[in-house]
């Protein structure tokens, strides 16, 4: 695959299914790895990203000690015959995305103008056209971020026990992935990173926003939904039965 | 009833269903009266409030021309053989509010330490654990919010194209309600907004925080959901399907 690939038009995927996963109350099981439907959650998510067709290489971050399991689910239930490689993720989600860019480096044709679409495994519902608006608005800004309006109120409370602030809603977004980069642009953002600034990211858009890097905001879905907790797989099966109906 | 109320422990819910839910997609039919396993939303919420015997009165705040709609749906539906009152809401939230405050100041039994728990009727889910909670945290602090430790990434954007920033997650909660608080102090303290603040206001709770007064947080439930969109109606459905289970 890497001889057909064009660094500067190189578009590469790195699903996250780093995730220990112990809100699920399942701490054996990553949530990534239960099944939906008759398959794994992220087989779904890889196989939205190989279906798509904008891919040239499509990367699964996995916890190191289920790389081959991971292995064996993509060759089992992956429908649209993926030849998504696996790679061990970090301790974090920043060092998890700096092995995918390692990765990238190491073995595919990469230069500035290289794309990398980073998303969350248990976010199998993804569509194509957030897929697409991602990679232009990474082209055009050099990053993005895929988010929807605010629909909760957001309180600030600085000690958890009394409000601090309710900012106005109407300047708010709630963050999905994919979040989109220039690949090198990326490994260079968060490798500028010092323990402290690591310590406080949640994500990588954030660091782009520490180093006063634009971040463009794509426009996500309301079925583009995050499964954190055990009543989501419910609600993923429901959204399921209705893509398919 | 009201005969029997004492003013120094008077609770009152106050039930918002006021919205005309344009964002379902069904303008006619605001979403709280939509049918969820066999009787409206609103009723839901109603008997939550009833069968929890936490109330000295239940007011239900509904849209002026869905008066006499209202007082029907809850004579045919409420198991619980409600005596809700049916009262016309407000333009806005807040207006809704003044209302539930008005009527209270004119038919109730009410003193400054009489409490008014004001709850979505779009959250049929709420538990009796949280109303507990709500009515012991404003006792203590004269206000509280029901909030939930965000999950989602919160991303500012005042232009709505491009991000500003990316606070904190670890500060940052999601807004459910109820939203809790002395009755009188609430009608003084929304009574003193003037017109930009009343505008710029999402909920009651932030015009205490605009006059410095303090806001407890009391702790949610992921399940106390608000139906806003379309797709949620099957996921009340799925979680009315285990509360039964």
């Amino acid at each position: 695959m890497a001889e057909e690939i064009e660094a500067a038009t190189a578009v590469y995927g790195a699903i996250l299914a780093g995730g220990a996963g112990t809100r699920m109350g399942n701490p054996d099981k990553p949530k990534q790895f239960l099944m939906l439907g008759g398959k794994p959650v992220l087989v779904h998510t890889v196989e939205k990203f190989a279906i798509s067709g904008l891919f040239d290489a499509i990367l699964v971050l996995c916890p190191p000690d289920w790389v081959d399991q991971t292995r064996d689910l993509l060759r089992r239930y992956c429908e649209c015959g993926s030849d998504a490689i696996v790679v061990p993720g970090g301790a974090k989600r920043n060092d998890t995305i700096m092995n995918a860019i390692g990765y990238i480096r190491d073995h595919l044709p990469v230069d500035e103008d290289s794309i990398l679409v980073t998303h969350d495994a248990v976010r199998p519902f993804v569509t194509h056209r957030i897929l697409q608006d991602n990679l232009r608005a990474a082209r055009q800004h050099g990053a993005c971020d895929t988010v929807m309006p605010a629909t909760d109120t957001i309180v600030e409370s600085q000690d958890g026990r009394m409000v601090d602030a309710i900012p106005a809603r109407s300047i708010l977004y709630q963050g999905q992935t994919p979040q989109t980069f220039r690949v090198l642009e990326l490994g260079e953002v968060l490798g500028s990173l010092d323990e402290g600034e690591l310590s406080s990211l949640t994500d990588a858009c954030k660091a782009y926003v520490l180093r006063g890097r634009p971040v463009a905001l794509v426009k996500g879905d309301s079925a583009n939904m995050k499964i954190t907790y055990p009543e989501d797989m419910r609600i993923a099966a429901s959204l399921l039965g209705e893509a398919h109906a």
